[in-house]
């Protein structure tokens, strides 16, 4: 990242910039104090409160932190993205304005074959070198060809609006993306999962980079609970019954707090009545 | 539920009617399908497939379902509920129209004192039967009272907008409620909770007995994946490290699905790197 | 329009295609009526209320009404339409499935020059005829080339979701689409505008066939009052200041009804505080 | 207004607060010049730029602009102001803290009578002083007693969820209130309007006052094309036929820019083939 121009580049010729936001931290305690009539406390009371707050999904406290990004993508990725609704969205216009000669061309190492076993993704094995070669040779001199192609058109005065509409989806577009905190952590839930697509992953990371400072105790919330939780149905605590001791307790080491611990008998509890 | 009427009794004098719905279990099935570029198959399949959906948290074809209900409902419990904005509203309105004479009344089994460790709820202990007949006695009488002078009001002419101000939070008001599976289900997940007023959950249950018959996988799906289901945080899964037994597995007796097993050793996999 | 499939072809390749709705204009009047606490009245009553709900904006009543469409469109067009963000969508994935050889390749006569005075737009001026058969040729020459390509990767078993990036944007595909009936009316106005691509237009236009018989008071209210209206701000109406003489008002052969007379007239005492 | 604080009292014991906004002027002019690929120009060049977007509905550019405020209103007021769901909000809950001692009591100028051409609203006339002044009393006699009521319940340790259900609509409570410039716009657009009910409007003008200095083109743009314009159906314009004389147009007093002259005698065209 340079930290000047808070900007971290993604893929091989777009970025994720964020250029403003509004309320960090303190802004999400700030508007769950108002629900509970309180006033300000000490920091480490704050984080505790953005803590319970994320772990007991009273999300509408991180709603009140927003912020604006700039992102160069290409438009594949852009697809994807845009199905996240709650944001607002200003998008370079291939009507008003030329496109411009910028694609997407991977890195070698990410060629890969079809998963077999996941219908949508890659697969995590070796990919011939040759093929991935010759691949990525005809992807380049497509883009080429189809933006010369382009220029034609557009030299023969053809509309601008018509005369895109056989340019390739790996071509760059950028656009400006304001959201507020709540829906970001959504998008990043989504985007950071091993099943995104490998290009948006590379966006979802930059900008977890982006915000981290700027709301250091929702973002470790949201990693503790959020992304590195296993959630188990109740067949799936029936099947590891025999792998489960509840008499055997201790709660002697335990890094939770008071309310956590009461939280994780209420829990145990549960499993408890799942299991018997 | 008067099977006829599609309509549930609600408190003293609510209640929730379900008017109408657009699609059923298959509706989400044909969405999703769209996605995959499947077409039809077996009941199975699709049952299947829906409890894949919701597990996952694919929720888009879960909004291709829409529900329309009227509800009467107390103002106090109509300002919880309208929190939820991805819903559409039509209210019946104090200004256009006087206001009826009916409040909210609770059962004196109702009548609990403030519960000490949840700031937000009641009680579970007894109260006194004295003290919530008095409570009860005051509560009727002052809503009487606040009626007659709403009424007075009207009668000397008093606008409805500016007379109606002193009515009671318990008054009822009615209103159009229409609102997607997808968010219903969110909305069903927060209002079900024991942390949600015991008002409010009496309408989201009436709510569930009105949708399951429409769409009875998605539902039994809701309640073995949302409701049914426990998270853990990784702490709180490095506190219960001695009474998980890893090496103790065996999945003869699992009623889980070969896809499902597949998902539970992807999350043994992550238990495993938490707690070594 | 095929009335027994409601469907209409869009495009060279493309169509929308009306799958459910629910409500209808009894719903509309219905849901306003919970607001004023009235019930049941004439055909004609329901006509003129609908027709005031519109005229006034009060909007909530027509998201009472649901549309779910199965539409076949250009990439570059689902791109402009998925803007419209209250909506639901399910649309056909490339990384689950191969995408389909159909691309949208315009008739001659939509093949125009870049518009002068609209950034955005065509020329209705004539084109070179020569010229647009060559691009129509080069057109159809790549897409069936690309589309080789596409075939060329998938055999090399390079994953799907890298092997279509070089698709273009006239490569057809396909969701599901659920809005409401206000929404919707928000859609045709932005997309029924000569401003807007020809290409998007046309599946607006068939919108409106496929929803004119299902809310016709509706809809004959938003050509009145939206589609058909002229909007005049105070400077306009201060230019036009010598072409208007409000001392000539005759109402006598006006087709308004009485509530739409006294609102005229509050438009008329606008007008003549700002021209005076 | 406090100018120090960014607060304007409204009613008798409410507020509105302004207390945080991300972007200006200049956030709008910068994402609309994203979608043309356009850079900085000159300040008089955005202010024509801004008054575009708003006269032809451009309206995205505006989302790129936030604003946060506390807000202090009586509960009937947030009953109607929550209706605008695309917006943030933090409430004061009942729930968890005590209801304060709080009341709306209006100014005896603002009791008037049920108007008689408008169901929902006031009349204009005179109401006589001697009801006026009985309606008050009893108004604050009422919310005093009720107050107390609520007091001794909490006393007795009824919980407070149950104990504040006899509370008057009158009562203040208190919220966070976050929303993006083009929904502010339309808020204000519905608030402002003299249908509105007094007591929303006292905000909605307060909130003018604070947004006015920090988007004053937007905001005089807002003035001059949505409150300030006149929408005319085509029914109205065939109405008014005899009082418009077309061929006397004369636009060189006229303070409209170049491109204005141009979109209105698109307006006149199609005034022209309305009453022809």
């Amino acid at each position: 990242m340079n930290n000047k121009e808070n900007i971290i580049n993604c893929l091989d010729k777009g970025f994720v910039r964020l250029i403003d936001h509004m309320g960090d931290d303190a802004a999400i305690v700030q508007a769950a104090r108002v629900s509970y009539g309180d006033g300000t406390k000490s920091v480490n009371e704050d984080k505790g409160l953005i803590r319970y707050l994320m772990r007991n999904k009273h999300t509408s406290p991180f709603e009140m932190v927003e912020f604006k990004f700039h992102v160069k993508l290409p438009i594949f990725i852009a697809r994807q993205w845009i199905r996240h609704r709650t944001a607002n969205v200003n998008e370079y216009s291939g009507r008003y304005s030329e496109m411009k000669d910028e694609f997407y061309v991977p890195n070698i190492e990410n060629i890969k074959a079809q998963s077999k076993n996941n219908k949508q993704g890659r697969s995590n094995e070796e990919f011939s070198e040759d093929l991935a070669q010759n691949f990525l040779k005809s992807l380049e001199g497509n883009q080429s060809f189809l933006y010369n192609e382009y220029r034609n058109y557009l030299d023969q005065n053809v509309a601008r609006e018509i005369a895109r509409i056989n340019l390739p989806l790996s071509n760059y577009t950028e656009w400006y993306w304001k959201i507020d905190l709540h829906n970001l952590f959504h998008f990043l839930r989504l985007r950071l999962d091993k099943h995104a697509q490998f290009e948006i992953r590379v966006y979802a990371e930059a900008i977890c980079e982006l915000i981290k400072p700027i709301v250091p105790f929702a973002y470790q919330a949201f990693e503790d609970y959020e992304i590195n939780s296993v959630n188990l149905s109740a067949e799936e605590i029936r099947t590891l019954k025999n792998i489960i001791d509840l008499n055997n307790l201790d709660y002697s080491n335990s890094k939770l707090s008071k309310r956590e611990l009461e939280e994780l008998e209420i829990k145990i509890d549960k499993i408890k009545k799942i299991i018997e």
